[in-house]
């Protein structure tokens, strides 16, 4: 446990007892919103110390659910230790756990979909209800109460003012160099009152390295000393690396034709293994001084840090394998200039993404072959995580990219299919789609024109013919030409693949 | 005809000629950038002259045809004529003409959907290709060179500065009064040199009341004396009136809630005549100072200028009724402090709207029972016009309202249906369903909990028992529980009204 509290303001100190006691504070109906961003900065003891109260209190038939309002994914010790204990009424923004995924697709919890973007503005609006208490995981209390910031932002300066009550978890695990990196940015507004936010470069610091509580919300402080959930990401595995190439050939490509700056411009890469992989491809790349303003900073971002190759990094969260964190803090110093972390309704937002010219990268589940994406729902019924922030980057970005591999289950699903079952993604919002097939270009193209490049550069060899076949009864039979479909075999692929095992 | 010429600038009289002579200096391939937005401001003589060169081309065995960018939909003498004879390669970002709409669904003529907020900046980045010419109407010509705009803006600003040649068309039937209404802003860039756009308030001037051109590249200038097209609005219909009705009771309702402020937030409002009768409602509600950032200044609006209920109103187009036409002229100097026509990449900005915090109020074709739009397809594959700048306001608004009766064809059709058949904006992006029979606010539900609202609230009682039926069997049967859907029978009501009529 830590030998030195982090804890130096003293009017809050006699406010500390255990997550036991905390957790009682929280009553059931509440919504709660969670510090928490892709495993970084969630609170670690008061949501398992509330899980238990619920299982005693729904043993006693009692109905004891709250709702979860969070930056974006947690980890077990949050969602999974609600979820199990059926302890969510109503879930959002994002969410990865498998517990609660598992729940909200047998019907049993009430999940909201959100751009990341909207989140802190929603409830700011009223839009949502009213927010009673806050759980937020920071590094440390200085002596006027002011916070050192977690791993994570999120929604933490929303969630410290909305809400009525504050319990903070004082994590002394997190590096107390982290102490410095943030910036909260304190200009926001509701309308009409609003400003220009007033960032021009992706390292533009606007806000201040603390957040603000007023100290007579705080009703209880948790000292923790818990890591954060650090996945472990695969090695680069084959397709990845192919697309991988495919966006580097691109990208080059277009620097070539003078349709982008030598040093690219900010990157935003969403998580996973494949944006992991192109982060890797960068590395080895020929492109030098680049910049990222992303949502989450992973390790081949941080890798890019390492080699130069990135001058500077702008996230909301660090989401990074137990390797790449202990990467991070042997060269904290070097690093620290480098990285910023901010809330989340900066780093997603529509005004800066659109002025910085974002190049955006994001994975999918399965795209259309008339470049309609889809990012959250499986067969177009069950959610796997969420929206996220794709929705922010792909609208507003410079240009924005799609990726995943060209089959999924082994070869039994083609990732493009005839229509997507669910749209995150309209085709107004994707210029590229990249599997380990090859790269579609689909700027200036028509739907009809779109299918062809799409079918013959990204669909897998088992898959095409079908996909021609599809394409070509449809500009035959389609009631419109424009984009066209026969709606009783659109969705059969899908159906099928229920029915059968395989599309 | 005009007695005095608008063209002050001696250098440009030179460049005075028919609009055959004109037509003859654009060449088959030619992407040709031309000015007009909802049938005003489109130059009137060139593509005419421009159709009759292509017909006798084609007549001729040559294969004649060019590609038209625009700012958004024209009028017969433009999109009409050249969609008559063949002569358009591609068609972007927005159509409404009904030859052109018939090409496009027979697959003769290629068409790309864009919100208007990405096409100047597509065009500027390369992605579309090369603008090689523009045909631009504009109001006068001034002893500098600088021009007057007309009725629309646009793109004007864009081809003006892409194109390689330019045409005017100086229309003397334009009112010269336009002059110092226009708000041209010159301070976009391309990434990483964008700068914050300086907005605060919906009537702020930021840029300059003409269009500037490099005199080297007019090629050519037409006089013209031609009218806009300008269309005639139907008396608010019943239904209509009722939709504005709910619209009207919600804003009172969110005032009330401290929601809105008094005055409401600046109002976004598509074309046609529901929007018209919203806006004839709130000319007897009880809102004043009310502000407009929208796309399109229609008759409604007008009547709120007039009344005084309405304060100012920004928009990069008129869209008038030969009626109201007359009122704006016969009170021009009155109104003229209260408008604003800006370039369509500013009406119709992502950080302009969600800093303004507008409420925007748009039509559609249909909605599904989880809140997903379509705007744009027929049955999913037939273009109606497209997108337009509604994905720009639904996605930035402070709050996002869609609408439309809740039956088309004679009750033949519903439009709220298990799944959309096309998705212009997905269910992250709509906040209010309204139709005749109510209105859903969708506002932090779950899919699950938006069908019920949905499907109670705004459906027509013909087709509830249908659509209650499919959710509660999708609810059992369905994969996935989070967006409950029977996928071989999702779009089967689309399908049926194909071969039966009826959905």
């Amino acid at each position: 446990m830590n030998k030195v509290s982090r804890i130096h303001c003293k009017a809050l100190q006699s406010k500390i007892m255990t997550a036991e006691e905390a957790a009682a504070l929280i009553s059931s109906g509440d919504n709660v919103g969670m510090s928490g961003f892709t495993g970084s900065g969630y609170p670690k003891a008061v949501p398992l110390a509330l899980a238990k109260r619920i299982e005693t209190a729904n043993s006693a038939g009692e109905k004891f659910r709250i709702g979860v309002w969070t930056g974006a994914s947690t980890a077990p010790e949050l969602d999974g230790a609600l979820a199990k204990v059926d302890g969510v009424e109503m879930r959002l923004p994002y969410q990865s756990d498998p517990t609660c995924r598992k729940r909200i697709n047998a019907g049993e919890m009430e999940y909201i979909d959100i751009h990341l973007s909207h989140v802190a503005q929603f409830v700011w609006f009223g839009f949502l209800g009213k927010l009673n208490i806050a759980v937020v995981e920071v590094a440390g209390i200085l002596e006027d109460g002011r916070l050192i910031p977690s791993s994570s932002i999120g929604n933490n300066k929303t969630w410290l003012e909305q809400a009525d009550k504050v319990i903070l978890e004082v994590n002394s695990w997190q590096d107390s160099r982290l102490e410095g990196m943030h910036d909260i940015y304190y200009g926001t507004n509701l309308p009409p009152n609003r400003q220009p936010i007033p960032m021009v470069h992706p390292h533009d610091r606007i806000g201040d390295p603390y957040l603000h509580c007023d100290p007579d919300k705080v009703i209880a402080i948790i000292e923790t000393y818990s890591p954060d959930r650090n996945s472990d990401f695969s090695a680069p595995d084959e397709k990845s690396r192919l697309i991988a190439g495919h966006i580097l050939e691109f990208l080059e490509h277009e620097v070539k034709r003078g349709r982008l700056p030598k040093n690219l411009l900010p990157l935003q890469s969403g998580v996973g293994n494949i944006a992991n992989a192109v982060m890797a491809g960068l590395n080895h790349g020929p492109f030098e001084n680049m910049t990222a303003y992303t949502e989450v900073l992973q390790d081949g971002m941080l890798e890019l840090l390492h080699s130069g190759k990135l001058v500077s990094a702008s996230a909301t969260a660090f989401s990074l394998s137990d390797k790449a964190l202990v990467q991070l803090y042997a060269h904290l110093d070097e690093y620290k200039d480098k990285i910023i972390l901010r809330p989340q309704e900066i780093s997603n937002h529509p005004e800066i993404i659109r002025r910085l010219g974002v190049i955006a990268m994001n994975g999918m589940i399965e795209a259309d072959i008339y470049g309609n994406v889809n990012s959250t729902h499986v067969m177009g019924s069950a959610i796997m995580n969420g929206i996220g922030g794709s929705g922010d980057f792909a609208r507003n970005a410079y240009i924005s990219i799609f990726m995943t591999p060209s089959q999924a289950k082994d070869g039994q699903v083609s990732c493009i299919v005839p229509m997507v079952s669910h749209v995150d993604h309209t085709e107004h919002d994707v210029q590229i789609l990249v599997t380990e097939q090859g790269l579609a270009d689909l700027r200036g193209l028509s739907p009809t024109q779109r299918a062809k490049v799409i079918i013959e550069n990204c669909a897998h060899p088992n898959f095409k013919p079908a996909l021609r076949d599809y394409h070509k009864r449809a500009l035959e039979h389609s009631f419109g030409k424009h984009t066209p479909h026969l709606l009783d075999e659109a969705l059969s692929w899908h159906q099928r693949y229920l029915t059968t095992g395989q599309m």
